[in-house]
């Protein structure tokens, strides 16, 4: 517990992760763009500063959850790494591209200090429950002063290397699979129903045996009532995820080929006016297709 | 018990389920076209008939696991439903196109005879384990009559209501899903391996977390190696299903783009020479369009 952490970013998901690290007994000095957001944070007894650098502690630990590759590359100015300087450990947990990871680890070691890649596999609600997964890559030594904090909010810890970038593409290969399952389960759902067998009797059979996993579990019952409200995560942000996938794929010349019609699920759902809709909703793309929706 | 079965094939699925009927008390009378494969099942009691029709007793109840819709129907002529007759039950656990189930269905009934709709989900090695699942369609009473006779070879029964093609629209719903589990696997797979990524340990991790399900862990153990021998369910057969899903689907109207993806694969495969290999080759397609195959 001697270690002061910062902590930027208290979005949907920052904000149950900085909590729990709060409940954890670990002193906090936390940072948001939109400042009212962290103000809860206080009765928890958290530090709010105005200037993300005020956070910094020299040769100590910060976390960061933010949007985007943008948010990242903005937030972690030269001056604000040189301030975390030589030791320090930046705990990178948005879902951005491997390419900035990497980038960002560069200008990390050019100070002295280490750029963990740390993506986490979990929605708001499985950060409460610690359910979550987190991926880790980067530096040996950072990583190992890191997992005992990381592991006050998570059930499982993966670690993928020394390669700063390598978690990133776990975390793009993980959203890019529910994606898919979304789809497929879209497909199916659809065809059977246009068979006459109701969406939620091949939900029930399907998620009961052969994909008796979470994601198809929950992200099947949106499917099964093509209800994608309350949001979760916001649909814009699929587009973000698959783009990154794409761009990660193409830079090592892969093909992916579910990847482009997942793609086009998400440009098609914008077009029609999806942006306020959890993800999820790239499912309608197959009830529009067969003629199900207005 | 009283109940004397017909049973018609013994292919790899045909003959544990024969043997799991046989061990349960059942009298069975079997036929295969090549009879050779008929005669293990004797020491267990059965009786071998060179005849199909002689299989028949009317009003009785006679189960065909057949290779496709051709050999359903070519084997279930009207000479031969005839002597079924009045009361007599088809369990049709072959997988074929809800379309024929529906014909035969009407001939069957033209005969007083009620046609079952019973496909099931399940390897060789699953029937012997009794963990296979079994979805059921058609007319209530034979279902009825049934279901006790079902129930001792696998785990779960599912009824999908009256209409006799429904449960062939949910085994091929199913096995598309499959098909794009190890699609999608292949994929993220391959972004991973060309990031530095072991293939192994990707897998390790998804599949031990957010996609903890059968289907994921067991094909996915070839998906990693990229080892489809031996084989479980031949190459051929994952084309002729995946066939039978896009006809089905375009009967009602419904697109479905990762099918198409899943076809081509499968049509690939076979300009590729892989038609000794398990259905899970279809893998390979993604790790050929990377230039990682030769």
């Amino acid at each position: 517990m001697s270690d002061k952490i910062a902590f930027l970013g208290l979005g949907n998901l920052g904000t149950p992760i900085a909590e729990s690290l709060l409940e954890a007994g670990y002193e906090l000095v936390v940072w948001n763009r939109t400042a009212s957001k962290a103000e809860p944070l206080t009765k928890l007894g958290a530090t709010v500063v105005e200037n993300p650098i005020d956070a910094i502690t020299a040769g100590g630990i910060v976390f960061s959850v933010l949007a985007d590759d943008a948010a990242v590359e903005e937030l972690f100015s030269m001056e604000l790494v040189e301030k975390l300087g030589k030791d320090g450990v930046h705990v990178s947990m948005s879902t951005i591209s491997p390419e900035t990871s990497r980038q960002l680890a560069q200008v990390h070691e050019w100070y002295g200090a280490h750029y963990v890649g740390a993506p986490i596999f979990a929605r708001p609600e499985a950060v409460r429950a610690k359910v979550g997964n987190i991926c880790l890559s980067g530096n040996t030594g950072a990583k190992e002063r890191i997992k005992p904090i990381v592991e006050t909010f998570v059930k499982g810890v993966f670690d993928f290397g020394d390669d700063p970038g390598a978690a990133n593409v776990i975390k793009l290969a993980g959203n890019f699979m529910i994606a898919c399952s979304l789809e497929m389960m879209a497909e199916a759902f659809t065809m059977a129903e246009k068979n006459g067998i109701s969406r939620q009797s091949i939900y029930e059979m399907l998620t009961s045996t052969l994909f008796a996993a979470p994601i198809f579990q929950n992200y099947g019952k949106l499917v099964a009532s093509n209800t994608y409200e309350p949001v979760a995560f916001r649909f814009p942000l699929g587009l973000k995820d698959i783009n990154l996938t794409l761009q990660t794929a193409s830079d090592v010349n892969v093909p992916m080929p579910f990847a482009d019609i997942i793609k086009n699920r998400f440009i098609s759902g914008l077009a029609k006016g999806r942006e306020n809709l959890d993800w999820g909703a790239l499912a309608l793309g197959a009830s529009d297709d067969a003629g199900l929706t207005k």
